[in-house]
């Protein structure tokens, strides 16, 4: 008889943006595989004898094919037991959760998603600031900067993303983020349009970093670093 | 001496979607301002004898006006203590965070802003879907469908909100969407492209319902009901 996998987003890092069903999932857990992202203090409210197995996905570091930790959480989940797959942030949003829901599917492997607190809006709050506002940004979304191969995507929608009246923020799109600038300012994105890189957000490396499209463009040209990072842009001046 | 007002973001419904910051923040306040949306058994952890006081925004009914909600939380952060204002899914996501946060910045009040799990991402997930996917979905939106009048906003970004590639999720929207949806097939949206309408997410009263966009906007300009919902709208099929 085959396990129960649960889908858990562990939030933007700091443990306490835990959910309580995320703690609960965690607690009888016989196995929990999870992101390097979303590990640390969060993996201490598995139970002691828990298998913990790290699938090593890492900002900037070569990470094991998809198709690995896709048949990794099957054969888990085959040996019955309940199985937590934990993810940073919220599972659904730039976590790969499609092609581990088709493994299990094929497999037949009955499974539940537990929604968690995105690394975007976790961004905002740190900042300060709304991602919507009721007369300038009634609109928000949420893109990746980079495809599979690292580069930007090709097929981006330039004009909905160069919208100065909605809040926008790029995940994993440091070191394309210039590249991408250069795109938006041709579909008519102001350079002075207001920016801020939040990187580590909600850990003890948290940095914020206010600017505009044009100056963020100019720092990560420079250097990129290794922290996890996001960037916002928008009407995110100081409300 | 004011008080300390901590805005706290109280997740789609289901109390077990609290953050366990949201939780300490409850147990520490002396006053919880809370929005009906947000309230039932999340309040249960508040304090005993900590002031529990209902602004009573709610779907479909009048609502206090916003400048009354605004002058009321800097009148009991003035009062001193800790202040929580409870606000449902994330606080910067159409929560009209942004009028409370100038409020409060004018009386020189300390605040901090505690993200939490939006209701768009626990509707996805209760639908069982990602809302980002590798290759048909790198783009996610959200959008309000209605303005401060309740009418559908009129400078809404069309061309965007009718892109197939993107997942799209509409709050507020269930009175407004069949005049929405005119717009975006105008505009190139598929008649048929899957939608989701999702009702009361993750509450006992939660109802998902598959169909188009046409098919949802036919349901929806018979009835539309009270319960508070989304509509998602975009490459939703089951992976």
């Amino acid at each position: 008889m085959s396990g129960f996998v649960s889908f858990v987003g562990s939030g933007p890092g700091d443990p306490e943006l835990l959910t309580l069903k995320a703690v609960d999932r965690l607690k009888r857990a016989d196995a929990v595989l999870f992101d390097d992202l979303s590990s640390g203090p969060i993996l201490a409210h598995a139970r002691p004898g828990a298998d913990l197995v790290g699938v090593g996905k890492r900002a900037g570091r070569p990470s094991p094919r998809q198709d690995h930790v896709s048949r990794l959480l099957v054969e888990y989940a085959q040996g019955g037991g309940r199985i937590v797959r934990l993810k940073s942030g919220d599972s659904g949003l730039f976590g790969r959760l499609e092609e581990e829901l088709v493994a299990l599917r094929a497999a037949g492997i009955p499974y539940e998603i537990v929604p968690g607190v995105p690394s975007a809006v976790a961004a905002a709050a740190a900042a300060g600031i709304p991602l919507t506002r009721r007369l300038t940004a009634r609109r928000v979304q949420f893109v990746t900067g980079h495809d599979i191969s690292g580069q930007l995507p090709e097929d981006m929608n330039l004009a909905a993303l160069a919208d100065p009246t909605a809040s926008t923020v790029v995940f994993m799109g440091k070191r394309t983020f210039p590249k991408l600038l250069a795109l938006l300012v041709a579909h008519g994105l102001p350079q002075d349009t207001p920016a801020i890189l939040a990187e580590g957000v909600s850990t003890p490396e948290q940095e914020i970093v206010r600017s505009t499209v044009a100056g963020l463009a100019e720092r990560l040209a420079e250097a990129v670093g290794d922290k996890p990072a996001l960037i916002l842009y928008g009407p995110l001046a100081e409300a």
